[in-house]
């Protein structure tokens, strides 16, 4: 058997594997697997570097699937490379399979989730990010688009930083199958409109028949040439190519094959090609030198940002851990990450204003085990949830701040001003969301931020208040702190962020009415303390909360949430922006959102009233 | 004084009002103004049609400033046409000011909110679509666009977008001033980075001096002549313009001058000149005939999805409100808007998988007045929050259908599945959020959705439910239904989607040992019937919420807020999505996730075991 006929006959096999795994499944997207067969036969037989007994070698590349609904093609590769057995390939999409209909990191040689079109590439693009200016390894990333994906601007934001960074260590696929989930795509079998356009943003293009595997060689081979910029090669494919009944046809996206026994037959029979991947020999990737953590300290009573001190705290994080990396959407001049930039600029990325290439950075910098800081303002995060919701699914670790949350930003008006943050962060799987009132506790969450497992989130605030906690206090994730009480107090007033320094006013101002305010610090609102407010709160049994934030999913309804167990419930009264905000100051716009200290104050008298009166 | 000479002296005027108007707020973007500044002159005397005491009328043109923070030069424009007082000019950014930091539909001739970069352009494209397609008036529509905005990948959705309608009345102006907030762009000056990339996108694109008004007039004219496609205007320009402190300078971004009365007397003094805006003749925008609203109508007991049910009723109010259009992100065949688009073609737009586009044009197209309907998978609505977030700051009105929720969609695994969009809709300013049951409950629904005001979201569920409720049976937004009830229940059992049947079956069970339970059907997350749901619970004492989304934000937390007020709260036992679904069949998820009959069923009677303990 020639290469060429080898890697006919293993297309052949992906396909016949793929059209078996779905019907085992009876889902799943066979047709949208075999159109790429080919370009991945010839891929995995000669240009894949990557050691499947190992696959946390650091000279491993990485193959990324961007359509990942391709999955049975993924899972038909691995068995070729003997990762999986034949058996194992047949549990496609059963419950506790391994082999989801998506693939995820449940296996060990998928590096990232995907799923939802138009996140693969951006996040490869972050793995390349890594190869080139982190661990400095010679590897390569394989990106397999679909064409139907190409729609989404996130693939374009890639096109652009792949560009930028010189990534010719970037490689992507885009699979020209023509055909959508409901018909053709906006460009069809115009091979053209994509090589003008990755040409237009500085990157090689080779267009190819993407069932010649002669071509396809060549391809490879020449991507493999080009120096100082990224290569895309834009394959030209028939969905569902190799059997007749499905072949070109439209309406067979997302479906098992109707008879799966006559494909199989059609394309072949069974074969059973095992490839042996070429293992690129192990290297050292890069490290950073490491140093002492020291932390920021701050004088109480002093005027800080806490998003100044998100900034001092990371750059002092950075010299005690040498795989923390900072990424910025334009704005470190607002989000202080210019201070990290400025100590390290090895591993500080710009990635202009583009929030959805940001996070997939991120997510593709952990993949290679970096430890990413990612910032900007935190209403501009909102732009990347789609990413975030899957780096969740990834089992990505990350941190993220928002800068400029709430009202409380003042003239800029509400388009600047994060007011679903919280609730958009609380409902990510195993997040973390923390949101400190001032810049020593910030130092301390920031600190903390680096050693949590998972997605973690801090929301600062963009003015100053005062430092009230003292450099030497420690605060731990899922902690909450009691910042004012009595033995007998009447009422608590639980804040985060910018409403703490609202709440001590407000417990002023009570104090000198004779009504005696709890005040608690709430700073981890994900994991929450329940058990430090409902302790908190039962010795007062009234209790009001008060957030820069929208009344859903924020502070509040994750203080209610904390407090649902208890046996006997203290009235709650919950403060929240409730209105539209404009443009005004901070102190007149949290006034008009009724988050004030005397919004505050009113809410505890008419609490502790109709606790008198009843 | 010349033509030309006019357009300077009018431009000087727009940078000296900007100046002045940020020099009064003490913040605000004054240097972002004056780069674009001789553009807005050129087009506001000669080229703009705009009606400024006429906003509504239907022949106007639209000037979408897509970099909002140039918000000084907008309200400058606006004392020139005399649509506003110098007075007011400087009320810019003051608390009750209508001139907010980013312009607003305060503002009668804003049509839509801007201010989050790379929201303009795309909404641009809706309302050129608008004109186009549906009002088929020969209005123009003018996005003046920052050179820095061009890094979000949703500015090439709306060039794809544009040349995919033919979008020739429609005309994007680059105000390429090199600098962005923090730095250079990611290209500078190099105005043929974005020609190229225009014309990729077949675009017709012209490069001119930004500051030379009668290139800037050839340029318009040429735009004016171009047929059968949009046109992009790269124009160089200088930040800061005119004003030696701040030209061309770093570190000038949002920021007002330090001396502003210099900047004025170096920009000429002040100036009144008044701009007699062109006005287009009135004309009658196309409208399409009405019929009767025929809902459909599903037999009780029946299993229907009701992702068909959005579709079969979309299409019934379609027929009967001529106004409504639907979008849909490339699923049509999925969430069902393929039944809107057999009937009636001409209101559909395929939006590809570009759903920050597909947000964008209903943005766009709502603000001439059409009433959309945007749908895809739940999980993608994700990808366009921010859009979202910035169509409440707009006071837009659309409607969200977001299909495929939850893990009760099976095999296809979690990168398909909408666990946070409870949490992410809630938390919109002014929404109302819909989780119907079943196709009868879901056809009434969507009809009251089309009467809705602000933006209202559908959730709808992948799997064929039981049809519970009868064709004439009414629903309320803002109401709940109570299923299942006796004089004395023990325990109420509130869900919503997909859970009502499971919370059904699970009394059912819990009725064979003698325990009796409401099952309350929670329809209307937001605004949540209060009231209703106090009543429903307070009979029982202990409460069982169950949803097939994360704990945070979504249904269990809703109804934790609906009872708070409270004197005395029932015991409440929430089940939500815990742990990261894999795939695997509804029923296998829905039990591995701890929402189905049998979880339900447990927490039930662990709470009234609890209660009969006490």
């Amino acid at each position: 058997m020639t290469e060429r006929e080898r890697w006919q006959e293993l297309g052949q096999q992906l396909r016949v594997d793929s059209v078996r795994a779905a019907a085992a499944a009876g889902s799943g997207h066979p047709t949208s697997s075999m159109s790429a067969a080919d370009l991945m036969a010839v891929l995995l037989d000669k240009y894949l570097h990557y050691d499947f007994d190992d696959p946390e070698n650091p000279a491993n590349d990485h193959l990324v699937f961007s359509k990942g609904h391709a999955s049975p093609l993924v899972y038909s590769l691995f068995k070729a490379a003997g990762a999986i057995t034949d058996e194992e390939l047949l549990t496609f999409r059963r419950f506790g399979s391994r082999l989801e209909g998506h693939p995820t990191p449940a296996l060990p040689w998928v590096d990232v989730a995907t799923g939802s079109l138009g996140q693969g590439l951006p996040i490869a693009v972050g793995i390349a990010l890594a190869g080139k200016r982190l661990d400095r390894l010679p590897y390569r990333v394989w990106a397999v688009c679909g064409d139907s994906e190409m729609a989404e601007g996130s693939m374009w934001e890639a096109f652009e930083h792949a560009a930028n960074g010189k990534l010719d260590n970037l490689t992507a696929i885009i699979d020209v199958n023509r055909l959508g989930q409901r018909g053709e795509t906006m460009h069809g079998w115009d091979l053209e409109s994509y090589v003008r356009r990755a040409e237009a943003c500085d990157w090689h293009a080779i267009a190819v028949d993407g069932h010649d595997v002669a071509a396809i060689d060549a391809a490879y081979a020449e991507a493999l040439g080009v120096e100082g910029r990224p290569t895309v090669i834009v394959a030209r494919t028939l969905k569902g190519k190799g059997v007749s009944a499905v072949e070109n046809k439209n309406g067979w996206h997302g479906k098992p094959l109707d008879d799966p026994e006559a494909a199989v037959a059609e394309l072949g029979g069974l074969r059973d090609l095992r490839v042996e991947v070429h293992v690129r020999e192990g290297a050292e990737p890069h490290s950073f030198p490491a140093g002492p953590l020291e932390l920021p300290q701050y004088e109480l009573g002093a005027e800080v940002a806490t998003r100044k001190a998100y900034g001092d705290a990371l750059a002092a994080v950075g010299g005690a851990d040498p795989r923390v990396v900072a990424l910025d959407g334009e704005v470190s001049n607002s989000t202080y990450s210019e201070i990290f930039q400025a100590a390290y600029p090895e591993r500080f990325f710009e990635m202009f204003i583009a929030e959805q290439q940001m996070v997939a950075s991120a997510v593709g910098l952990q993949a290679r085990g970096w430890k990413p800081f990612a910032s900007t303002f935190a209403a501009f995060l909102t732009r990347a949830y789609d990413f975030i919701r899957m780096a969740a699914v990834s089992r990505a670790t990350m941190a993220l701040s928002g800068s400029h949350a709430g009202v409380s930003i003042g003239e800029d008006g509400p388009s600047q001003m994060a007011l679903e943050d919280l609730a958009m962060m609380r409902a990510v799987g195993g997040s973390t969301v923390l949101y400190p009132c001032d810049a020593n506790q910030t130092a301390k969450l920031v600190a903390a931020m680096a050693g949590l497992e998972g997605i973690s989130y801090l929301r600062t605030t963009r003015a100053a208040t005062p430092v009230v906690y003292g450099p030497d206090e420690d605060f731990e994730v899922g902690g909450s702190r009691v910042l004012r009480f009595a033995d007998e107090d009447d009422v608590t007033i639980i804040g985060a962020g910018i409403t703490v320094g609202e709440a001590l006013a407000a417990a002023d101002a009570l104090a000198a009415e004779g009504i005696s305010a709890r005040v608690v610090d709430c700073y981890s609102v994900k994991p929450i303390d329940a058990e430090g407010l409902q302790e908190a709160t039962a010795a007062t049994g009234a209790v009001v909360t008060v957030e820069d934030h929208w009344p859903q999913g924020g502070l509040g309804e994750a203080v209610l949430s904390a407090l649902a167990d208890l046996d006997e419930h203290p009235a709650v009264a919950r403060l929240a922006v409730a209105g539209m905000p404009g443009s005004g100051k901070p102190a007149e716009l949290l006034a008009a959102a009724g988050i004030d200290r005397e919004h505050i104050a009113d809410a505890a008298r008419q609490l502790v009233r109709a606790r008198a009166l009843r």
